[in-house]
């Protein structure tokens, strides 16, 4: 692992969000339309990264590329569009692992990440050199070099997060969720500049599954205290529609943790941290018995359109809560029913 | 590196054959369709192997597999047939290294390879797992496990095989050709089986380049003089038609080594070796002056069909010359301008 040099001498990022994968990536796709080149930067999850293969595989750094370039698989919703297996079917073929799906386009970002990573090429410069190969204007930056491994805890035992959530479609489980290796890794530099740019004017927690993909970037050290102290505006969107979740295992995980599948235990997951939850118009009923400050607007993004609705939605969550945050912080973090 | 633990206890290897890419493949290929499986062994050069972008790209054994699998591109002249190129088309879309063509389908025998090296098994093992996986029963023998890498030395300097071949297009002119690393590098343990077994028949060398994909063999320590001391027939296949090499630049090598471009060059540089050359039909004319027995009949290989007929050719040839082998040699090898 080379350390980062590229300085930040003049941030301007305005804009930050979390993200994970698929969900996450058509909201950090919907900000990117909205914000022009340096404004706006994704923290993206390598928690769930694994090699196969012998290739490096990084699913959410991936989806944030493929959605911001406008390359996602929409009805598949993973992976590229116009997409062909035929590496795969020699894989079947020979008799090599073939559990782990892999396109032949997306093969070229597998094959070119792990060659320059094995040159000493940090994640983040090779995630840039993509990025910006396919017009992304938003900044990628990977939540850390080192490397964190989501560990899922589950009624089959430990898995790590690809056996849980490929080999195994999600059905085992889940009791809890920890994250190894998260002790010693560190937020990125690039993030970490970021984070401390004087422009900056709010953070967007994207709606992905807070557990798999939001706590790896949070549970890294000082950044939750971190974002707790800034002085911007803190937002995230809700997973959860009409008591489930769109995509993934999160209305599952809720369920088997104990945890009511709501708004609620979104609300109380990001406690303290998060300044409005953005809920989904279906929901509107439940937004009035939700104890932090929540904003109601569609969050189901099927195209392009929805996607940067939703951003746009989310700036204006942002700038109202930025004119009165000052006196409003930091007790009033997760406290407080206002509607936005 | 893994030794070979595996022995040949009850060896039936009765042909083996000398093999480079394509010419040789199609050759290989007939020998495959007469052999019954352990019949039928091909050492296969290695010096032409190299690694992009992280993956060990054997073009040799790539050949050798696809064409007796039956999946070999006829048209194109190498690599699989109904190929597509959408992760090189990725890899040009972001900017990466593309000089050397990787289509979809072939792409998973060269991640499977090194994946399966970096675990510590055997290019033997690997190459092995992949051709019976395809149907192929004949043996496939990598020359050696150890590296040994050919270098062409041309009035553009000394290049790498992959450079002067696929980057150069053979543009520059050869003056020489080296095989670095041959000096410490081993013949392959089951290639050394083979070439012991009591139930040999012959050995053939296919209608390869001699500098490019026979010699890097030949020269391993001891092979050369291992081949001679056989007490089988020695049989090797001109790559030369009508003065011309039906592929790779053979024809342009000859010429600016400043040797003719005849089948009586072929047979000069085997001299010692071998105890018959076949050429083209085209080239009965020009049989008459070699002065070491040949064979004509048709070496041209279109289809599955005339590929069967030159091993059923070399078989023949290998079968007279048996029969009066013993009285005639060691003197006899490169003397004499018999016609068989």
């Amino acid at each position: 692992m080379i350390s980062i040099s590229e300085t930040v001498p003049n941030a301007t990022t305005r804009w930050i969000t979390l993200s994970g994968g698929v969900g996450g990536a058509k909201f950090a796709a919907g900000m990117n339309t909205l914000a022009a080149s340096g404004e706006h930067d994704i923290l993206i999850n390598t928690a769930d990264d694994f090699n196969h293969l012998g290739l490096r595989i990084c699913p959410d750094i991936d989806s944030v590329t493929y959605a911001l370039a406008g390359l996602n698989d929409r009805n598949r919703g993973w992976g590229r569009s116009e997409e062909s297996w035929n590496c795969m079917a020699t894989l079947k073929e020979i008799g090599a692992e073939s559990w782990f799906s892999l396109g032949d386009k997306d093969l070229g970002l597998h094959l070119f990440r792990s060659h320059q990573l094995s040159q000493g090429e940090s994640l983040y410069q090779i995630t840039r050199k993509i990025s910006t190969s396919l017009g992304v204007t938003s900044r990628l930056i990977p939540m850390s070099e080192s490397a964190v491994k989501t560990i899922v805890s589950t009624d089959c035992g430990e898995l790590d997060f690809q056996d849980y959530f490929v080999r195994h479609q999600c059905r085992p489980t889940v009791r809890s969720v920890r994250y190894s290796g998260i002790e010693t890794a560190k937020l990125h530099d690039i993030a970490l500049s970021s984070l401390q740019s004087p422009q900056l004017e709010a953070v967007f927690i994207a709606p992905s599954n807070p557990f798999l993909s939001i706590d790896p970037i949070l549970n890294l050290p000082a950044v939750r205290s971190m974002i707790k102290a800034l002085e911007v505006p803190v937002v995230a969107i809700s997973p959860l529609v009409g008591g489930r979740a769109l995509k993934g295992p999160l209305d599952k995980m809720l369920s088997s943790m104990g945890k009511p599948i709501n708004h609620q235990a979104i609300a109380n997951h990001y406690a303290g941290l998060i300044d409005c939850l953005i809920i989904d118009s279906a929901d509107i009923s439940e937004s009035r018995s939700i104890d932090i400050p929540t904003h109601t607007t569609q969050t189901i993004m099927n195209c392009r359109k929805d996607e940067r609705s939703l951003a746009e939605q989310a700036i204006v969550v942002a700038k109202r809560l930025k004119s009165n945050l000052s006196s409003r912080r930091p007790a009033s973090r997760g406290t407080g029913s206002d509607q936005l």
